[in-house]
């Protein structure tokens, strides 16, 4: 059966539900209702159902979902079954964490090197990679078939790599930069921009 | 007169306005239009004008708008023209990045104490602050008058130092663990997930 088109709002969500089975798992929870995942995640159990159910039947009444099974085809679903090797250019401190903090949460897409244009971080380490000129991207790319991006530069810097990863043959973008990149329309990109979330928040904060 | 009230999603973009507009002042730029605006920030010009006409008139026709004007008028609808104090709970990597990516983003919202509940981590630096033990939240929010706060534990405690937060007083949070976090109505929280953001592009790419 070829699967139908999935709305980017379902394809967002997925990786929550995702997150939530694996802790579940490591509890040793075997099964659980959309119900239960409703409340511990804040959302609608119709939403989830109707989520779930569009990839098939995956839950049982009055059973709910077997976790370990549903972990597989969410992971199957957001195709995470298969290593995608990512690169990452800035190696400051917000790319050093994010390195470090991947090394711990998805052993399928994986930071497999990492990119600077100033000289005096060239040849660093960040945790177990070394930092390499920005000139070898295109290379490394080929070599290691990466296939996403995460820009952890200035937001001086960023279109400009946007611009390289592309040329480079990379296939979608997470954008830390405070900007926003334009790229051709079938490279997909999450920008993500600590200060503009906590200025948002602000607003609501008296 | 007062402010009508203000959607969210207007709420969100009025960041990613402000900081083109401190990008366009940094080079010396004093007007813009709001096809400028929008060719740069991929966004329809006709929502640009639309969401700040929300808030009265600021640009002039065939002028465009005044880049100054706007910045502060954009600041003090998101009442970025007080200070406001940050807490950031969880000391490892991402919150160190944090915290150093912070002192350079932006002068008001600052980041004013640390906390982590790992002995090895109490005491340490992080820029200019010293790690504190969480027991002393409580205290600290009241004395430094702190209204919101960062989360930058494991999945399995950000629970525990959301309610922590709560109970301490603080007004919003910006969650970057990977579960969704059980707060009050009244409590905004956006939530920064990097491996789920990096999942669900993870299926655009082939």
């Amino acid at each position: 059966m070829k699967t139908p088109k999935i709305s980017e709002a379902v394809i967002r969500r997925l990786p929550v539900y995702l997150r939530y089975l694996q802790h579940l798992r490591d509890l040793n929870i075997t099964t659980v209702s959309s119900h239960e995942l409703g409340q511990n995640l804040d959302m609608n159990p119709a939403q989830i159902r109707k989520d779930l159910a569009y990839f098939g039947e995956f839950g049982r009444k009055g059973i709910g979902y077997d976790v370990q099974y549903l972990i597989e085809k969410i992971k199957q679903i957001l195709k995470l079954d298969r290593r995608l090797n990512v690169a990452l250019v800035g190696a400051g401190n917000l790319g050093t964490a994010l390195s470090n903090y991947n090394r711990y949460t998805n052993e399928k897409l994986k930071i497999v090197a990492i990119f600077d244009s100033f000289e005096e971080k060239i040849g660093t380490q960040v945790g177990t990679l070394e930092v390499l000129p920005i000139e070898l991207l295109p290379k490394m790319v080929k070599e290691l078939d990466i296939k996403m991006g995460i820009i952890t530069v200035p937001a001086t810097e960023a279109q400009k790599v946007a611009d390289q990863m592309v040329d480079a043959g990379i296939k979608g973008i997470l954008n830390f930069a405070p900007v926003i990149l334009k790229v051709p329309l079938d490279i997909p990109v999450r920008n993500a921009d600590v200060t503009t979330e906590l200025e948002s928040l602000a607003y609501y904060v008296d």
